[in-house]
Parts: C-alpha cells; sequence; structure tokens
C-alpha cells in the first residue's frame, strides 16, 4: 500500500483532473512493478477533492519483458480510480513504420495560453502546466468554436521539469475536451475509462500534442490523443470513452 | 466463478484469437454486471490452446447506470487474461457529431475472401467467420502488400448469428494484422492489451470495418479499428498495443 496525496491546484472546479489520478496511481504501480508503463488504463469511480490517498498495487504477473498489475487508488473507503496496466521498457530498433507526421503547430511562442472560462473559477491545474494552444483553437472560451471537435497544442511543466513516462499520463488528459471546439454545449465531459499506451521517453523540450473526438452519439464520447516529442517521435497515444457533455 | 470452454476453430496455428477470449470472459462479466460493455479492456498473460477455463468476475462498483468489474479467464492455474470493464447501456438521443463517415467500401459481394496463408494452416477461426476484405488489401497474402498498414473489410459470422456486444469484442480482433500491408515482416504480432469501446447495438446485416497501424517502432506497435453497422452508426472502437511482428 502507498500512501500519496491528492495535491491542491490539480483540479478543475475542486475535482482533481483525471490524468493527474492516473499519474498518481501509475508512479505505485511502476515502482512496484520495477519499471515504467507501457499501457496503462483507468476507470474512474468517483471524483476526488484533494487529500491524502493511498494506492493498493497487486501484481499479476512479472516476466523477463513485461508485467502487468492491478491499481486502486482510494481516499478513506471510497476507491475513486481502479486501473490496469502493463510494465516493461520499449526496445530501440527493430521495424519502424509511420502513417502520420507529428501535428503541425504554430512555434510555442507564436501559440495561445487558453484564456480561462468566462464562468466559474479558472481551473488551478494551468497555474502548474504550460500549455499553449493552436490560436484558433482557444475560441470555444469566447464562443467561438472552430466547429471541430479538436484542440491541438504545447504541454509543458510550468517549473520545466522534464516530462518522463508517468507525466505522460497526465499530459494525456490535461487539455481541455476536444468537443469544446465542435459547436455542442461546453459542459461536464465526465471520464469513464482513459487508456494511455506510452511509446517512448521524450526528449526534452515542450510536447506536441492533437486531441479530437470523432464520434458523439447516445450519450457517449470518444476523445483520441497523441502525443510527440521535440524530435518528432510519437511518445504517447491515449484514448477515453466519456459521457457526453451535460449541463453542469 | 463461470465455467467456461475455448472451443476448437477459434485459434491462429493452436493458439486462441485474442478477441474470442476477451468476447468469453466479457460474457461472464456482463452477466455479473447485469448489462452489456460500453468499455473493456484485456491484457494477455499467455497463449490458450483449446479446452476448459474458468472465468473469475468480481464487481467493483454497480451503480445506476455504469457497473465497474474486473476479470480472469484462467486455465487450471494459468491465467490467460485479465480485464477491466465498466458496463451499461448506451442513451439514444442527446448531443451527436461525427467526425468521420463509415469506411467506404465495396459490396459485401465485391469484397475478396482473403486467402489462407501461403505456409503454415489455414486459421481455423475464418471457418467461423464471413470476413472479405477490399481486394486490393488481400494482397499482402502473395506478396503484395498495399504498403499502409491499413485492412478495411466486411464482418459477419458464417452461420448468420446477428452480432451482439459481445460479439463486437471478437470482431475488433478478427481481421489479419493491419502491419501486414506494412511492408515490414509478415509474422507473429502478440497481443499485449486491447480496449474496445461499444457504441451501440448494430442493426442486422454485416458490419463495415477499418483496421490500421499508426506508429510501429521500438518493438510496440498500436492497431485501431473502427466498426460500423450497415444503417452508418459507428457500433465500436477499439485499439491495442501489440509488440512488433517477431519471425515466427
Amino acid at each position: 500500500m502507498f500512501d500519496a496525496e491528492i495535491k491542491p491546484g490539480w483540479d478543475i472546479n475542486g475535482n482533481a483532473n483525471g490524468g493527474y489520478l492516473m499519474a498518481i496511481a501509475g508512479r505505485a504501480m511502476a515502482e512496484t512493478a520495477g519499471r515504467p508503463p507501457l499501457t496503462l488504463t483507468a476507470h474512474y469511480l468517483k471524483p476526488a477533492p484533494a487529500g491524502p490517498c493511498e494506492v493498493e498495487v497487486n501484481m499479476v504477473r512479472a516476466g523477463r519483458r513485461l508485467a502487468t498489475a492491478t491499481g486502486s487508488l482510494r481516499m478513506g473507503d471510497t476507491e475513486i480510480i481502479r486501473l490496469l496496466g502493463t510494465f516493461g521498457e520499449q526496445t530501440p530498433g527493430g521495424p519502424a513504420y509511420t502513417r502520420e507526421e507529428p501535428v503541425d503547430l504554430p512555434s510555442y511562442e507564436d501559440s495561445a495560453v487558453p484564456p480561462p472560462p468566462t464562468e466559474g473559477p479558472k481551473p488551478a491545474m494551468f497555474e502548474r502546466l504550460r500549455i499553449r494552444l493552436r490560436p484558433e483553437d482557444v475560441g470555444f472560451r469566447t464562443g467561438h468554436p472552430t466547429g471541430e471537435a479538436r484542440i491541438d497544442g504545447w504541454f509543458a511543466f510550468a517549473d520545466e521539469e522534464p516530462v518522463d513516462a508517468i507525466a505522460l499520463l497526465l499530459a494525456a488528459d490535461a487539455f481541455p475536451p476536444a468537443v469544446f471546439n465542435s459547436e455542442l454545449p461546453v459542459a461536464w465531459v465526465p471520464t469513464v475509462e482513459l487508456t494511455v499506451h506510452v511509446r517512448g521517453v521524450p526528449v526534452p523540450g515542450p510536447l506536441r500534442c492533437s486531441f479530437v473526438s470523432r464520434f458523439i452519439h447516445d450519450g457517449l464520447l470518444d476523445e483520441e490523443g497523441a502525443i510527440w516529442d521535440s524530435s518528432g517521435t510519437l511518445v504517447a497515444q491515449s484514448r477515453q470513452l466519456a459521457l457526453a457533455p451535460r449541463p453542469i
């Protein structure tokens, strides 16, 4: 059992960010497995305020190349997320194929800091992160969504800490929901499940990120992310299933 | 604990198909949860021959709309797959957005039955399924891959059974690996993890399917699937992480 803390400042309206919660649990799981995450899935059971928490980790299998483990993040008697992941290292070299290039973005300097929501408190976690978006992708904040459920931009930590495998779990859920750029109402989008594939250790520098929702219907939506490091290597892919936006 | 059977005829070279294993476990989990899967993740621990198996299911949470459960499929003392899923129903209506249309395919009649591999036994599971591919997408079998890691086609059962939520889990891993149409060597592609989002109950008729691998490097590859029913509704999305092809 690992004691941990959901720190203040990683929340949206008082509820800790889903990628931040995954990173807390993923760190405990990686420590137990003795290697970083390759693919980690979290199912979100309850929203979590800031405060002390515990992570229980159980190994399913520890092989030579891969180790599989379950995780459970709890606050007191309340289970917040349940996880299942496989841990290991990438093995450099071997066959390579790339179907798509890194997302094309304006430079970090020419990208836009997302303005705070016009209603309600400013999400505190944006103090911790340096997120900059494609300039037209911030229009949803002022009633001018692009009409396409896509948000592209740059991710870095405010303190310029390097991004490791655990931080990629956080990066995979740190942007505003891509659905905000569709013309659907902007509202709370509760994550049901988030899976992140870690595909490399980023070299230093801000990460290029692209998030899209492809299919929204019958109360559910997907959101898919691709994250490249500054050398152009794909370092993470994510996909989540969420409940379609509901008025807060 | 559920007693089940990995039947002969669902294997590739003696190892049961990953989607078939997920469907066996997913059925037991759905029965316990009292509702069909919405998002299910399986981590593959050991290959499985045909034979009797057991599925252990543990409920994590059962709420009004959603229920979360873990699953473990074992043969004797050997754990084959570990799973984590959330179960529930789609809720018709509400906001809708579609970023992409159903994959464009030749008619079922004009599509191609994939020829058996030129070496080794014919995969037995193709007796149970009616899979037809875009004609150019079968070229990998005769040394003429398209060069693009993508395979599109139709899925139905040979006995014309309708495809329900459980069968969608099977459909998500039933095609030859998309990587076979890249110019990388055709070889065994062991799945590490497969996640399927069930987004609807298909209306009758063959399903339109598209599978692509976008990023292959450092010993790992992704494969993503999208499956539409004959009315044009997206009924499932899948993504898996697999070990890059290795000579058999």
